[in-house]
C-alpha cells in the first residue's frame, strides 16, 4: 500500500523496474505480459530459481548483492546448457518493513548484471510478502536448436572438467555463520564469492560444442556430478589433488584438512562441470581459454554406475558424509 | 533438510512434482532447464506472477486451492492476451513449518488443474522459506504470430465487454474478513469465487481474432478499464447498471449499495476485459458463446483520454476512491 514514505506497486514498478525493461517484447511493463518471439532455427532453454531471506541471502546482504545472486543462479544453469541470455522475468515479494532505498539498491544491482551479461528484463510482478522477501527469477536463454547440453549423455572415458575455483562460496558461508576461521584477507575473499558468483556465461558456446553432459554446480560438486552419473548411467573418478582451489580456500584446508570435505561437497559454486571426450579436450580447454574461462580437469568417466568415487592423494577413496545440498536446510 | 518425518529437496521432486512433468521438454525435472521448441510461426507469449501467504491467501486454505489460484492467475493473463496455454515453471518456498500433507494436497491440485486447462509443468525449485509460504508460477502461451492482443488498442467507439461477472472475489474476501455479511448461501458461493478464479482460457481465440484491446481484470474492472484507457489514449464509459454480477453479489449491494464500489474497484476477478469494434460485436458475441463464455457490454471507448466514467442508473457519474488495487496491502 503507498503510504507517505513508500511508492505503491504501480509506482515503484514505473520507478525501478521500467528503466529496466528496454527490450521491445517486454512493452516497458505496460502490459500483462510479454512477447517472446523466438529467432528462427533456435530453441529455447528455460528455468526458474527461487532466493529466499534466510535461506540464500541474508537479510542484511546489500540489496544490489541479493539482486544479483537471485539473476545469477539462474545464468549459471543456462550457461551450463550451452545456452545464452535471451531474458527474464521476475517476482519480487517485498517483506513488510521493505524501504525504497532497498528497492533502489536491488534495481541498481539488476541493471549492473542485465549490462554485464546482456539480458534484459521482460516482466515480472511484485508483492508484500508476510514473512521474509522472496525473488523468483526465470531466465530464458537461446541455442542452435538441438544443441541443449543435458545431464545425461557423459560416456566412459570422457574427462571430467570443471570451471573456476571450487568450495569458495561454501567455506564462505561457514565463515559468515562463524563455524570456521580464516586470515580477514581470505574470509574477505571467500564471502565475497558467496555473495556473489560468477556464471560462466561466456563458455556457453564451448560448452554446446564439447560437453557430453554438464550442468552448473549449485548443489556440490561431488553431489552435482552423483547426478551426471545417474542420468549417464556411468560411474566417475574425482581426484580431490586436482580439484581447483582459490588460494584462500588451500589456506584454510590447508589448517583444517576436514574442511576439504565441506569445499567438495557444499553449495553455492555455480561454477561449470562438464565431461568432454579426451580427443576433444584441446579444442574445448582452447575454446575456454578465448573465452575467458580458467578449466581444470579434475577426474573421468568410467564404466558401471553408483555415485563417483573421490580419490585422495594417496589413490584412496575418500570417505564423503551427504554428498549434496538441499535448500530446505541452508543459513 | 530432510528429517524422518519429511522428505528432503530432491524426495519431494520426485514424488510429487515430476508425475506432473509429462513434457518431454521437461526432461522429468532431472536436468538443470527445460527446453522449448517454439511451433513456427508461433509467438510465445510469458507472464510471472507470485502468490504470498498472507497476501494473495490465507495459510489455512486447503493446499490445492492455494496451487490452482498461482497457476489460474497466470493463466488469466494469457487468456487475456489471446494466447493459449504451452507450459509453465513454478518456484515453491515453503514455510518452515511445511508438512508432506500439505505438499501433496498442493500437488494435487496442480494435477487437476494441468489436466482441466490442458498446460504441463515444464520445471520449477523448491526451498524453504524462512517467513511464510510464497508460490511463482511462470506460464508460456503461444498464439500466432503478430496476433498478440494488448492494453493499447481499444479505439473511440469501440464496445467494452467483460466475461462473467464481476465482484464476487472482492466481496468474497471481505465476507473472509469479516467486513461484510451474507446469507450463508452467498457468502459459500461469493468465498469459493475469491478461493477458485476461473480464468477464461476458452476465450483466447475469440479475443486474438475480435479484440481491440484487452487485459484481465485483476486489479479491479474501473482501474483495469483505465490502464487499457491510458496505454490506447482514449477516454471510456462504464454503465454500472450493465455490470453483470452474480445473484450473490447482487444480494448484498440490494441490501448495502456502497457494496456496489467494492465490486467495480475491488481485486481478484480474474474475468476478461475487451475492447471490440460494434461491427465485430455479434461475431464475438458468437465465438464466446461457441466457446461456452458469457460476455456482457458494459460501456463503450470514448474519444478524449482521463480515468473512465461510472454512470449510474440516473446517468450520472459515480464517484470511484482509489480505482484500483495494489498488492501492498492485501488480505
Amino acid at each position: 500500500m503507498a503510504t507517505k514514505d513508500r511508492p505503491g506497486e504501480f509506482a515503484l514498478i514505473a520507478r525501478y523496474f521500467r528503466p529496466l525493461a528496454k527490450d521491445p517484447g517486454a512493452f516497458q511493463l505496460s502490459d500483462d505480459a510479454a512477447l517472446l518471439r523466438p529467432p528462427s532455427g533456435k530453441d529455447l532453454v528455460i528455468t526458474t530459481d527461487v532466493v529466499a531471506e534466510g535461506v540464500h541471502f541474508f537479510k542484511d546482504d546489500p540489496p544490489g548483492s541479493i539482486a544479483k545472486k537471485a539473476l545469477r543462479v539462474n545464468l549459471s544453469d543456462l550457461a551450463g546448457k550451452g545456452a545464452s541470455p535471451l531474458g527474464y522475468l521476475m517476482t519480487l515479494a517485498l517483506r513488510d518493513d521493505w524501504t525504497e532505498r532497498w528497492v533502489a539498491g536491488f534495481a541498481k544491482g539488476l541493471a549492473a548484471d542485465q549490462e554485464r551479461y546482456g539480458i534484459p528484463l521482460l516482466g515480472g510482478d511484485t508483492s508484500r510478502a508476510a514473512g521474509g522477501t522472496t525473488i523468483t527469477i526465470t531466465a530464458i536463454g537461446t541455442l542452435p536448436r538441438g544443441t541443449m547440453v543435458h545431464r545425461a549423455g557423459a560416456r566412459p572415458g570422457d574427462l571430467v572438467f570443471v570451471t573456476g575455483t571450487i568450495g569458495d562460496a561454501a567455506l564462505g558461508l561457514r565463515l559468515r555463520l562463524g563455524t570456521l576461521q580464516a586470515s580477514a584477507r581470505a574470509a574477505r575473499f571467500l564471502r565475497d564469492r558467496y555473495l556473489h558468483p560468477d556464471p560462466r556465461v561466456a563458455l556457453a558456446p564451448a560448452i554446446r560444442r564439447y560437453a557430453t553432459s554438464a550442468m552448473d554446480v549449485s548443489d556440490g560438486l561431488v553431489g552435482d556430478f552423483a547426478h551426471i552419473c545417474e542420468e549417464s548411467d556411468v560411474g566417475g573418478e574425482v581426484e580431490a589433488g586436482l580439484v581447483p582451489l582459490s588460494p584462500a580456500a588451500r589456506a584454510i584446508i590447508d589448517a583444517e584438512p576436514a574442511a576439504l570435505v565441506t569445499a567438495l561437497t557444499g553449495g553455492d559454486d555455480y561454477e561449470i562441470l562438464a565431461t568432454v571426450r579426451p580427443r576433444t579436450a584441446r579444442a574445448f580447454r582452447n575454446a575456454a581459454a578465448k573465452a575467458g574461462v580458467d578449466v581444470t580437469r579434475i577426474g573421468r568417466v568410467t564404466e558401471g554406475a553408483g555415485p563417483p568415487t573421490v580419490l585422495d592423494q594417496t589413490g584412496e577413496a575418500l570417505s564423503i558424509g551427504q554428498a549434496s545440498f538441499d535448500h530446505f536446510g541452508r543459513v
